[in-house]
């Protein structure tokens, strides 16, 4: 109901809100300004109140937000309050290291396979979960029926295997290789893209590095 | 020159435009329409043309992009025929794996030195690189005078940490870390934050299922 009302700009801008409010109430910040979050979060006051304000208003004249109950609504209308099971699929050197952040289970995800192409890694254990041949992955999913499937494999086989998985029930990817995901019945998928990131980066540093040139 | 002319709204589409390119060319792509490219990358033709007009008239009417020469235009605009010198700090199990990351080698990144606190990690190598104790750091970006610095520590202790970096010449920060950083000088930072994408994907599932739940 909530959500509906809620643009994607704004959901997108949620996770870092929850953030920030996180570590006020960790910190033992009860009220706080939209002036105050706003300088905390570097974006302009008004900002703040018109994402805020779409769903529903928190801020009071002169009061501030009441920054557990703002968490908390931001919690729920990001899902957080749900569980959901998850499985990895790729246990090389990124795969391992996301199936040991130890951030996900902290959001309500839950690791409960590993699948990997390789006849190696097979049996090998990874935060407590022990890795499977991929050919195996069908007859996990039929079973457990996860709801999120992390993707740490490489960008030529990844298109067919998230048909794949949303034709196994997988409701959401998470996607980490080197490709957009387009799913047949358009799934959700969201992409952690490494090498645009350090692309972008690249360009910044270089644009400085320009600068300063041109300037000596 | 040619960068200050370019919006960072259409940078931040660009490395994606390169990995389509680059794709395009592996397949052995010479010539594309914008039309072909738009369809290939789910955007509109017009967002297509608008953009590559950024930096000079690359389509010609009626003969579509020189694919090879638009690719190798936008990696110059990104700064990938520069090569960057790049530290780690965090050999943690997200920082062995980004340390490991083929695609960085790629992009002209050449990681140069890792550093934990940890004792017990020092002396590990990781991906042909020796880590260090962090108490070597200033004494190691003296001499060898990193430009690149990756980091994949606790949120902590980052902003400290970057403004230290900054200090000893380092000119980006790759950051890994559940906090957004801001220098004193403001020398560029692209972050990677795990958790905000995974709760963008807690959203979209949840919204999802609740639709789910009401049709049903």
């Amino acid at each position: 109901m909530l959500k509906k009302a809620v643009p994607i700009v704004v959901v997108r801008r949620l996770p870092r809100y929850y953030r920030y409010l996180s570590e006020l109430l960790e910190g033992g910040t009860t009220r706080i300004s939209s002036k105050a979050l706003s300088e905390k979060m570097n974006v302009t006051a008004s900002q703040i109140r018109q994402d805020l304000n779409c769903f529903g208003g928190f801020g009071q004249q002169g009061y501030g937000y009441n920054v557990e109950e703002l968490q908390k609504t931001i919690a729920e209308i990001l899902g957080l309050h749900r569980n959901y099971t998850m499985i990895m699929i790729g246990a090389g050197n990124l795969g391992r290291a996301i199936a040991n952040y130890a951030g996900f289970k902290r959001r309500g995800f839950n690791l409960i396979g590993i699948f990997d192409n390789a006849p190696e890694l097979e049996g090998q254990v990874v935060n407590g979960v022990t890795v499977m041949h991929t050919d195996k992955l069908e007859n996990f999913c039929k079973i457990h029926k996860p709801q999120i499937a992390a993707l740490t494999i490489p960008k030529a086989s990844v298109n067919e295997l998230a048909n794949r998985l949303d034709s196994y029930g997988v409701q959401g990817i998470w996607n980490f290789s080197h490709a957009d995901i387009v799913t047949d019945r358009a799934i959700p998928v969201e992409s952690v893209h490494l090498s645009d990131s350090l692309m972008t980066l690249s360009y910044r540093v270089s644009a400085a590095m320009e600068q300063e040139e041109a300037e000596s």
